[in-house]
């Protein structure tokens, strides 16, 4: 079986880490300079592992094998949240470049095919898995259109500055593939809590988001009798309050929801608020109990609408993500990777945040493998994740892919 | 008795409203450069209505008779909300100006000490009654030091800026002032509503802030399960709501609250928020009743704080107004007078604004007289009167200034 380099490994992670670090943590949104810079580094990284590598029309770096076929398509993205974890993506992205590298060093894996990626803006800079989107062709002209940045640029703006307006875009070759793997942090605590090493993705998790506005009327907060008063804010408390009463009622286990976004105008003291709007995620496995969840939004908002003071409307913010199941082959070849290298200390899971893999898998088989993240932190400067499991997860993804394209291969 | 002059009065609304105006209203917000400029016009009115004018260390305009005493002071506030409506305090400072006038070119009258002000900031962009506070000596130096304006501009600066950090500023002589009278919008619709043209203010509302403040912990929106949750903004909804529960329980008819202002941090979709606050404010005559709403603040905060999940305190946001009474005296002169104006037209009423008087009636007697407000709007572009009414505000204010100055002479 190949061997990584641990040394090797971790250095190339602390050299992507430097494009764009902050603090212990990375602000490298999709087709910032930094993401750009990270990007052309990676694919000369690439063409010394020996891959033949390509920054395409929306920054997707690929690094295509010389060998023949079939061939393991094995990344992550390299683009961060506004203030993101140094792992995340990146974990996966260097574990493709070390799987490669490792494997051409070894004579029994030499002559396999294996494709090195990172996908852009999978963060949702400007568009949620844009680069996956893109790859498998499902990325919608409409919805690429209209993508605007997090601070204010449009997407074919971005592109531009990047200098890759004209550069075309990388499309999946059909036949070529006979997976995908995508490695990450848990982002959670399971493992950590469990002292396990390796999760072995199951599915991930469907994902929607609903945006509630209310319209009422500004006026001023000492003259306009309660009575008069047409408050948006207050609508907006009673709903998401209740909102947070009703969920937990037929929520599973692993149910999660969130209202991370309120907003309330015009914003001062002495102003009964005119209008105000709240943003809600919602994210489970099971697709019958998002629609139960749907339904109770859209019932408060009847009722509170219905009452006539205050105008309320519930509309879908984001194209809803259903949840997808990983390819049982695949995993099980993680599996028995992981039972070899952590014996006892590896579980199967379902992922609760999304990943690439959401797009990919309408076209290819995928699966995924997490290690622990360091307090469950992500999405933040704090993340982190041990060495050992870092090098641990890596020699896991090596050993499965070299099983699942022998097995291919036969 | 004197008699105001309807056009002038109009066109000098207008020429005022100039400075800043936006759509239908005005942004002139203290210390800004349409401010000053206002102000230092409304310098030269005052001269040119005989007055000597005064713009002093904090922007307050005063224009001095040269009659003898004893005086009244006619006047009002001139800055503006960020997005103001057209009259608000221009409303009395305009009256102070044509009473002046009006006094001058009646025989009877003219010998009368009328002293016109405009103060600056009423509307809190640096500090609440800033200009009033300067001038009754009651102006804390901890508090004017510690002032920043909603653009992020220290008050030291923005004077400076204005160039009149090394001019004085103008206190109350000592045995002038039989009085203080300010003509206002009334910001609300009981006049409108019942047809009438005059409200006496009997007292200005007590006033009271407090900030919320929840601290919990920030995380990824999908993979914190709900149960390791610390999610400051549903500590945040639950306290709004249940207080727009309590407080309907023990409030009198004209109580207000509002919860004007929400943040949550980082504020986005998938991030469960480490951080929340809310800003609440709150308005009664009662004293006793402004005491247990505040008793209600803290026990449902108390209650969520001890759970042990997410801190949560709550701070008095703004130095408490305490409510104030109007003097009987100088009231009863305007009800005299409105009666003549307006007969049966007029009534007595509180201020659930709050006004310069709040700070003025601690140095001098004070009355207010209010006009109409169309459909109650204020603190608002759409804010406006009827010509008819403001003309009529304006001569029952001169009536009722030259009957107190008469019967203050004899």
């Amino acid at each position: 079986m190949p061997q990584i380099d641990a040394q090797r490994l971790l250095a190339d992670l602390r050299e992507l880490r430097r494009f764009g670090a902050c603090e212990n943590g990375v602000v490298r949104p999709a087709l910032s300079d930094a993401d750009i810079e990270s990007r052309r580094w990676l694919a000369r990284r690439y063409e010394d592992a020996g891959l033949k590598a390509t920054l395409d029309g929306v920054a997707n770096v690929l690094g295509r094998s010389r060998n023949p076929g079939p061939a393991l398509l094995i990344g992550s993205h390299s683009d961060t949240q506004p203030r993101g974890g140094w792992l995340d993506g990146a974990l996966g992205v260097i574990y493709g470049l070390e799987i490669v590298r490792a494997c051409a060093q070894d004579r029994d894996t030499a002559g396999l095919a294996i494709d090195a990626v990172s996908w852009q803006d999978e963060e949702g800079n400007f568009l949620s898995c844009l680069g996956s989107r893109s790859w498998c062709g499902t990325l919608d002209p409409a919805a690429e259109a209209a993508a605007v940045g997090r601070d204010g640029t449009k997407l074919a703006d971005a592109l531009r500055n990047a200098g890759l307006d004209d550069v075309a875009r990388l499309t999946i070759e059909d036949g070529r593939y006979c997976g995908y793997l995508e490695a990450h942090v848990e982002q959670g605590a399971y493992l950590e809590d469990a002292a396990e090493q390796i999760g072995v993705v199951t599915a991930i998790v469907g994902i929607r988001g609903i945006t509630i506005r209310f319209y009422g009327q500004q006026n001023h907060a000492g003259t306009t009798t309660m009575a008069r008063r047409k408050d948006a804010a207050t609508a907006m408390f009673e709903i998401a309050h209740r909102i947070n009463q009703e969920f937990p009622k037929i929520a599973n286990e692993r149910t999660v929801w969130t209202i991370g976004q309120a907003r309330i105008e015009p914003g001062a003291s002495s102003i009964v608020p005119g209008y105000a709007e709240l943003a809600l995620q919602f994210r489970d496995q099971d697709e019958a109990l998002l629609d139960r969840f749907e339904d109770i939004v859209a019932e408060l908002v009847a009722e509170v609408d219905g009452r006539g003071r205050i105008a309320a409307q519930a509309e879908r913010s984001r194209i809803p993500i259903r949840p997808c199941a990983m390819q049982d082959g695949l995993q099980d070849h993680i599996a028995r990777a992981a039972e070899q290298i952590a014996p006892g200390r590896w579980r199967r899971m379902p992922s609760a945040a999304g990943h690439d893999p959401m797009v990919i898998h309408e076209k290819l088989p995928c699966a995924m493998l997490f290690i622990p993240s360091i307090g469950g932190i992500s999405h933040d400067f704090a993340e982190d994740s041990h060495d050992a499991d870092i090098v641990a997860g890596c020699q896991v993804l090596a050993d499965a892919a070299a099983s699942i394209l022998r097995e291919n291969q036969t």
